[in-house]
């Protein structure tokens, strides 16, 4: 907004106030954009905690925040299942769309959300998504811009600690959308098909889940090519004994929880004394722990791998990854770090950009880049994963779009590539 | 040898004294079971340089070192195609053969070589593959010793300066077995072999070529999946813009060549003013910048990424993957080190434990672990890739091979592993 004028702030409303979604609010808060006007949970606590901290609406469904004349738009952070009931529900009362990622949990949900928006006129952005950030678009942009040549091949490898965070028992359960594939498969693949222009032709992949307790899977791997030709390989290994954080020179073996706490997970998980819920309802806000409602979280100086993992991009004269301040562009002459304002891949010291993308088309009547089909694109590539796993097969797709032909005109880099 | 008697020495000659295969002599000539009796190469420089450094008989083709009624076994590193021709030949000769990677260029020469070794008894090992290395065995012990559960997954990743080396123009023909899958392949596959046991199921990958200039292929990269269900991700990047070696604390950004050097080979490869062969001559024996020749070649204090790459082992309870000193074991406890008497994968100050199999299988009876139909089967996953990428479609595999039974005793581990 270079704009002088006072701003026509969006009120915006979120379901689902969860450990996930409680990140975006700090943003919403702060982003003269928007007004946090109200928010929907099943938890006491959470209400509670949220109308303290926000001043804002608290309500016990996501029908009665639907109902909310006051409310413009919508951040749909409920549990995995309800997004597409929850979408369409918001739709129907006339509220623009922000629905995290995975968008749903099979095509034919997808579908109705994408109809229930089109029909009722709102705008409707899948989100939570690194294809979204400064990172990947900057990958994607160097990628494309001929600096290196033609893009050649993409490898996003993860090693996080995400299967031993407390859940809620919902959470747990594979057939809600629980586990790696559908919840950190749309982070890999989001960006991959960001960088490598949308239109996967086939996957080939495995799905495991192995650790005792853990009801839900909690490793990928995956093999993807691109109608082009160009392949990608996506491993996401949730168990959180090697971490990717120890390719960087300055990390560790540690991401969000430590050796002991780990062991404590794992153990109380075998015998069966770990109590998930209680210890979600301690990392909510309102809980004694509830460290991403905190500005404070995520707060690093240097970049370091996240879930989403390290990407190596490979174009035909050099390749692009993660740096600590941006990315490192490596070319004939070496490599050089391409400085990025906003570093780190998400948080909530960064502006998401799905607001600013879902603020720009509601008010200013600019492209929604990451469409309902994108959305569900993305979707079928995680499906067809999980297909391809219990199948043994590779899986050819047919929901495949494009990245918006506009994508590299989004303001977003215009600080780093005056041209963008 | 735990003998105190004399050794009975294995009379070895070697035909093809290239690059790689001269890496060999001073291992041959250091090691009391061998005696180095004779050499075959084509070029006189290098005929010259082996007789002076070796008083060994030099012999300009392969069918006249085959005739040495003194030689007893060969060491097989002439070009890629014609190494079914050389094992053929040797064995109508009598002598007991290691062959280097690619075994062969095609199944089909892959069975005649077997033949052959069968018709005429003697020992066919298809070696220079990490396979018989102290790491990659010390990770299959430990995969399957149950500390760590069962093994789950295989990822291996290896970024290199390989395509930037020089070589003969038949090097970069890939019809003649030339670039990164067939002669990287086979390292990366084979040791994945050994890991996983031996059957993989299918293949989906991608091979790619893109230097101008260079006329092979630089990249794959695959998902392969075993009859068990195991995945195996491979990866190989031979183009020298990000290495492997960074992700390393104490890696940069080089791995054989420096910046300057790459920048030099990429631009004259590109206006066509590089002489492969004059650089090639250089770095063989007898060549000013002979380096593999010299036993101080790769004396590192530290373990460092090599072509292989970064080999990521999950098990149900812990990670595995290369260390400085040995290996990292990720379990429940955190990561220790297991430290191996011979941590670096393969080198001249590294006794090459192919070299070791075919002495105790000659002298001493004892079991061949790395068959004719072991290498054949790893070349077929080679292959595979290849047909995969062509044909953009999973391949079957039909020729597979489970790990030798005994491969865990072999004596390679015991100081290490006091069961093994």
């Amino acid at each position: 907004m270079t704009s002088t004028a006072p701003i026509r702030a969006l009120k915006i409303g979120i379901i689902g106030i969860g450990v996930g979604g409680s990140e975006m609010l700090p943003i919403m808060a702060a982003a003269a954009e928007f007004d946090l006007v109200a928010g929907a949970d099943i938890v006491p606590q959470v209400r509670e905690a949220f109308t303290a901290a926000y001043h804002a609406k608290a309500y016990a469904t996501a029908e009665e925040l639907c109902k909310d004349p006051e409310v413009e738009a919508v951040w749909i952070s409920s549990p995995n299942r309800f997004h597409w009931e929850h979408t369409v529900l918001a739709a129907q009362h006339g509220k623009h769309i922000i629905v995290e990622k995975p968008m749903a949990i099979s095509l034919k949900e997808g579908e109705a959300m994408i109809e229930a928006a089109a029909k009722y006129g709102v705008k409707l952005i899948p989100g939570h998504t690194p294809g979204f950030t400064p990172a990947v678009r900057a990958m994607r942009h160097i990628a494309h811009s001929g600096e290196l040549g033609p893009l050649q091949a993409i490898n996003i490898t993860a090693y996080s600690d995400w299967m031993l965070r407390a859940r809620t028992k919902e959470e747990t359960d594979f057939s809600q959308g629980g586990g790696i594939p559908y919840r950190q498969g749309p982070h890999q693949v989001d960006a991959a098909r960001v960088i490598g222009g949308g239109l996967v032709r086939s996957v080939r992949g495995s799905v495991g889940q192995w650790l005792p307790g853990r009801t839900m899977p909690g490793f990928y791997s995956a093999y993807l090519e691109f109608e082009n030709g160009v392949p990608a390989i996506l491993t996401h290994n949730g168990y959180g004994y090697f971490l990717t954080t120890e390719f960087m020179p300055y990390g560790a073996n540690q991401q969000m929880l430590t050796t002991e706490a780990k062991r404590e997970v794992r153990q109380r998980l075998g015998d069966g004394t770990w109590d998930d819920e209680a210890a979600k309802n301690r990392i909510r806000m309102g809980g004694d722990q509830a460290y991403y409602a905190s500005p404070e979280f995520k707060k690093k100086d240097r970049w370091m791998p996240s879930d989403f993992g390290v990407a190596i991009i490979t174009c035909e004269r050099g390749d692009i990854r993660q740096s600590p301040n941006g990315l490192y562009v490596y070319g004939d002459d070496g490599l050089r770090e391409q400085t990025l304002t906003y570093g780190r891949l998400m948080g909530p010291i960064e502006p998401r950009v799905e607001l600013l993308e879902l603020y720009e088309a509601v008010v200013e009547g600019k492209p929604v880049y990451h469409t309902g089909e994108w959305g569900m694109a993305t979707l079928e590539v995680c499906l067809a994963l999980i297909q391809s796993s219990q199948e043994r097969r590779e899986i050819k797709l047919s929901h495949q779009v494009p990245t918006h032909p506009d994508y590299d005109n989004a303001p977003i880099l215009a600080k780093e590539f005056g041209d963008a």
